[in-house]
């Protein structure tokens, strides 16, 4: 989840725009969503989207116009997928209860989505957000291990709670996370040269270190295997690893965020901590779950579930209820019938590899990394080299007056974030490659 | 939230039966269970019910046998009902994706939820479950007045997050909450006598002023209304004005969790804190709300909300996406349109009067408690009148056998608690009745 950095963008993208010079329609909304929301309503763009329908990898506006969709990463299998929304249908008009009750559904799912899993990862809980996820992730390694202090990369974002917010650097406008909360840079050689992967676990074995210095119990390292709130950090494969056996050599456990890289975006294999070559201890799900039915989910050991238990039960109303269980099957099964992660690695590369003519060509768009289709672009200074936020914003304002929609990530907002439905074509990548080639020379 | 108790009640039921006495098609299904969700896997009764579909009152098993859902409040309007189903039917096809794009239903829900509020409460904050919503408002309190104490009953649940937990003691299966959370009685003759507005209000003061003395800031108190999971305690009307009032003179603000009081369940309009005349700071909200699709919600004062959103954003993915704010925008109307809130002060005066005629006639049936449709029954020892969980256990499990579901709440798991969907009729509570009288006699 990374969803903080843009979220700012956003704000900053939106408030210079006076309504006056809104569509009628849109100013209309606005007004209305600011009287409800308050304070809280966020909206992208300078000219906010009044969205009316959503087909594969578009969004479709009230004027009729399709928008390419390389944001948003919750309806991972496209807009409205038939089988998705069958599944939902069908569900929804005969039964949907909690799951303290025996219904079928609940289960052909858990079998199936752990059947994904290496062992000795065997159990899942079932929960509604990413947030409840994590937020359980940490209750467990935190009961587990007898220790609160937890490690995270430096502009993390893993969700909204009072737990999950303290563990989200990049959540705090005002002040920072707590002591037993210690950042550590993202993997990337701008902070540890050559050696990704021993750069990185000497920086999380300096926090868990200094943590203890201070009288803080090390619980976990909480990772999203993708780094993106931090950026986007994907390579090289494996660089994990190092950092993950020097937790466990702490007594800490592993947590990996799949909430973001997870249900195949990287292009290989369900999980992103898979191109680590490790196994966490603990793996959050949400957001692309149920392809926007709110299902989120925490699979772990056996032995770590059972100790969490002789302390607390754990039940969540409508976790693994039978339409979200329906729908997040069906995600299971179109992610397998069609491809989607090979198709994510095949559309993912081939992007990547235009990208980078695309930054050869222009100064303004510096490196692209990723794994799959979860791509991101640094935008620097023509003249300094240095991060670039403002033509950040206007790149994206840009693409979406060519009716692409896109967001940004990093600690500066500066890198452009791309994380399309995963049944993205090669053609449409082609599409978006001519705006954004058109966009950066504008 | 209130359901705890009942989590403990229920292994404790579920345990006894050897597989070998189950039925095979529910002896496979305990047995899948139990390997996908390990020591999580908590189910009801003795013999666990495989439920295929839910219509109105009535959820049905495999078998086809029709059980009275006395239970289960959150198909509020009715188990698949046919306006929450078309609603969603109809949206999950068209648009499901976050708010930070501007869609309709969001904000005809949002306009439509807040005018069932009294002014200030003005501004609302879309979430996925009543957890994220009390976790939220637990952020919001704090914040706000800069304390960390929370005040609450003594068997409180309102939830399952980390912050969330730390105020649910009745969580707790080891342990007890931290020291920022404090406790008091429920609002009830046996700890209060007759003065159970002013004995409440004490005791919360008292609360208070013990955290002051242990150097930790007041921040607010949490209370459902119908105080579920103590034991459902609802008279006299009012009681909670003066302790609203102590709390706001000691700098702390009043958070209604309105997950199980609200949406009409009282009987007397949509929300819990209406019977007492008071205005809280924060209401939250969840179960009931999009009748089984996860949705939940944060009413407050704009001025509170712009404090928070000084420190911190809020963004909640599914919160208020377009197909539960479709199910929660039919949910509203079918209230209105069906005057559940009506039938639920009708149908639960009835209720409660012929639960009172059982009392007169039953030694193990004694106080009879509540507002509307939600309903509690101490069981009772027929010698000692002291609270008696077996009886209650027995009587839950005689209640299965004649195809009623209900549940059991208060610390000792001794009272019935009764919460049907607010469609329930007469005919039916008094097929209940019958059923009760029978089971009691037995």
């Amino acid at each position: 989840m990374a969803d903080t950095a843009l979220q700012i963008l956003a704000l900053n993208a939106f408030n210079p725009m006076a309504s006056a010079q809104l569509s009628r329609d849109v100013a209309e909304l606005v007004t209305r969503r600011q009287r409800s929301f308050g304070q809280a309503s966020v909206l992208f763009y300078e000219e906010p989207l009044h969205v009316v329908a959503g087909i594969g990898t578009e969004l479709i506006t009230i004027d009729g116009t399709p928008y390419l969709d390389l944001y948003n990463n919750v309806p991972s299998v496209g807009h409205c997928h038939p089988r998705v929304v069958s599944a939902v249908r069908a569900q929804v008009g005969r039964l949907n209860i909690h799951s303290r009750y025996l219904f079928d559904v609940v289960h052909d799912y858990a079998e199936q989505l752990l059947a994904t899993f290496p062992a000795p990862l065997t159990n899942v809980l079932f929960t509604c957000t990413g947030s409840e996820s994590n937020d359980l992730a940490l209750r467990l390694a935190r009961l587990v291990t007898g220790g609160l202090g937890v490690v995270v990369t430096k502009t993390a974002y893993h969700g909204n709670t009072t737990a999950v917010t303290e563990v989200s650097p990049s959540s705090y406008k005002k002040g920072a996370p707590p002591a037993h909360v210690r950042t550590v840079p993202p993997p990337h050689r701008a902070y540890y040269g050559d050696d990704i992967a021993g750069g990185f676990a000497r920086a999380v074995g300096a926090a868990i270190t200094a943590m203890a210095n201070d009288g803080i119990r090390f619980a976990a390292l909480l990772v999203d295997s993708i780094f993106s709130s931090d950026g986007v950090f994907a390579d090289p494969p494996g660089f994990l690893a190092e950092a993950a056996a020097l937790v466990r050599a702490k007594g800490g456990l592993l947590i990996a965020d799949e909430v973001q890289p997870g249900f195949g975006r990287t292009g290989a294999g369900h999980w992103g901590f898979a191109r680590h070559g490790v196994v966490p201890d603990i793996v959050t799900m949400g957001k692309p779950m149920g392809n926007g039915m709110p299902i989120g989910g925490v699979v772990t050991r056996p032995d770590l579930l059972a100790d969490f238990a002789e302390s607390f039960g754990y039940f969540n109303t409508f976790g693994g209820n039978p339409v979200a269980s329906a729908a997040a099957l069906a995600v299971l099964n179109v992610i397998k019938d069609e491809d989607l992660i090979g198709n994510a690695n095949r559309v993912g590369n081939h992007m990547m590899a235009s990208l980078r003519d695309l930054s050869a060509r222009h100064p303004a768009i510096g490196e692209v990394r990723g794994a799959g289709l979860y791509v991101g672009v640094d935008i620097v200074n023509r003249g300094t080299g240095r991060p670039d936020p403002a033509e950040t914003t206007r790149l994206i304002n840009r693409l979406r007056e060519r009716h692409i929609l896109i967001g940004a990530a990093g600690p500066f907002g500066a890198t452009l974030k791309i994380r399309p439905p995963l049944c993205l074509s090669v053609g449409e990548v082609d599409r978006f490659i001519d705006a954004l080639d058109d966009s950066a020379a504008a």
